[in-house]
């Protein structure tokens, strides 16, 4: 599609079969890597992205001395499809794009990453998989689909199954976005800005805590004033994106439900049951859609489920890499799992 | 404005100055008493409404036996201004009609009760003034404007200051709202019933708790399905308002602040200290937009004030009237502050 030189690669399958019947004629799946396969492939970690993030949006958990060390780990950051890298509505042809780019399910992502990581990288078995929000979703799917290959999981600010009242708060961002009659049902040619701008004003009430509002944090980041942050942080992480491709991800984060995954026949528990990973869930104390009690409740079905919360006011967006204490403690689980 | 037989009143002020500076020729101030006022006037309990809600939205707290018994007392609802009955956009001539309707604050509507109240009804001291939400914010700015004529207050799940993360969620359902074309900077001959829906759709996700749809409550109150709620409830509340009514009343809100009452100059700690009722704040244990610990922090500047918290998974709309656990705690609250 760009003919610009790129950082990362594109593997793509060529008949990729989604679960809800359609095929990708080819699935393209946007990755990069970080560090070297070492001789046994025994140190592959899979760090999958978050809702409309790209791997480089992972990036700050990743360097040398912290847990995602690059000198030590081989580092996988597969691209979620829809994220505008990998198969999207925005880059792939007719007449499956737009707003006729099927349903992609947390498994379908997970069956193209199990390929690009088996077949393709010829690793069998992952030192560990972590990611935040939807990366966390992703980690979650991973080590109900493959338990033999997740010895370790540290999914942060996420959840097995998206709960009722998350998915009520999607369908507010979502009617906001398609409020707009710019929307064309997908098939714009200039994207619906005032719909963005009402999905992005919508979302920010959802992203950080009340406290992280009262005590006016937003001030922390650089912004002067309330307005500057909702339309700096809020409308600029939103706007320059595909409106088709945030449906799309929007639909796979509504679904995402562990418990469909094949042999479990819906039953959440059972397939939280077959995790063999060391899975340890790491929730923000104030998120308002992945709240603290959600992963209590599936950890007690994990055999090796934990909890460790993240305190402070940043809530969902504590995972998000720019406080530098939040930041610190998800390193700092990521190292005690990795040592275990 | 309507023919039919009525069950209010419409008190009307001639030239009712805003604090913005437009006037009102006339102000109409809806409002329905209920109960018979005693002799030496001392039994009158104001009970403004909420975002959205009518006279005869509250009454689900009135009743024998309850602590607003009409036998006893003399209770007045006023309806707030923005509201459809009361001075309103869609009730109001031109030139301030529609998207032209002037800012209306918290204490412009005080000071219409007030006139109301004193002048046309000739009562110089209430028993009480108590509401829900916005009512609650109308509480206490009677409690700070008026503090010799308030001895008793009782705001339920409210503020005295809309916090900026509860501004924050209003500039969300503002936008969901107005990203719908038809609404036509206020001038739309038909309603934006695209938007109205957006507008509750993502009100939906702050109404009640995250526990409250963990738990599917909603099927208790008789929807049989997520998808029945958000349209049968939410998108019911909302889709037959007027739009430039419901941004009316939002704009209210979000100016909240008794800390603006003159005489305070913003200084919100020195309003509060002002207050000479008993204040006892009741807000919900999670409720998303008016947190517990918000009037826990505005109480220990109020002489007279205490907090009691409505356990549960309510959250906001355990000041409702829907959930007859939340309704008992407040009624005994009202009950235990009236008597003393």
């Amino acid at each position: 599609m760009t003919t610009e030189p790129r950082d990362y690669e594109i593997f793509e399958i060529p008949d990729f079969r989604l679960e809800h019947g359609a095929t990708l004629r080819p699935a393209r799946l946007a990755y990069k890597t970080y560090g070297t396969l070492n001789a046994d492939r025994s140190n592959a970690i899979v760090y999958p992205t978050w809702y409309s993030g790209r791997h480089w949006d992972n990036e700050w958990l990743i360097g040398p001395g912290m847990a995602l060390d690059p000198e030590r780990y081989f580092i996988i950051i597969p691209n979620m499809f829809g994220n505008g890298l990998s198969s999207s509505p925005s880059n792939t042809p007719a007449p499956y794009d737009r707003g006729r780019f099927p349903h992609v399910t947390m498994l379908d992502n997970i069956n193209a990453q199990h390929t690009l990581v088996t077949e393709h990288l010829g690793i069998e078995r992952l030192a560990l998989v972590t990611g935040w929000s939807m990366g966390a979703g992703q980690t979650y799917q991973w080590a109900v689909r493959h338990p033999e290959m997740v010895p370790r999981a540290v999914p942060f600010c996420g959840s097995a199954k998206t709960s009722l009242h998350n998915f009520v708060f999607l369908e507010g961002v979502k009617a906001a976005l398609t409020a707009d009659a710019e929307f064309r049902g997908g098939f714009y040619d200039t994207p619906p800005t005032k719909g963005l701008r009402a999905f992005a004003r919508v979302y920010a009430g959802w992203g950080f805590s009340q406290a992280f509002y009262w005590d006016e944090t937003f001030r922390e980041m650089g912004y002067s004033s309330l307005e500057d942050f909702l339309i700096g942080f809020w409308e600029g992480l939103f706007i320059g994106k595909d409106a088709n491709d945030l449906l799309c991800m929007l639909w796979t984060w509504q679904q995402a439900d562990v418990g469909r995954t094949p042999g479990y026949d819906g039953e959440l528990r059972n397939a939280l049951s077959a995790i063999r990973a060391r899975l340890c869930a790491v929730p923000a104390e104030k998120d308002l859609y992945f709240p603290p009690e959600d992963e209590q409740w599936s950890s007690q079905f994990i055999p090796g489920g934990e909890v460790r919360v993240i305190p402070g006011t940043w809530g969902h967006f504590a995972g998000g890499g720019a406080n530098p204490a939040d930041t610190a403690f998800i390193d700092g689980v990521l190292k005690e799992v990795l040592a275990s």
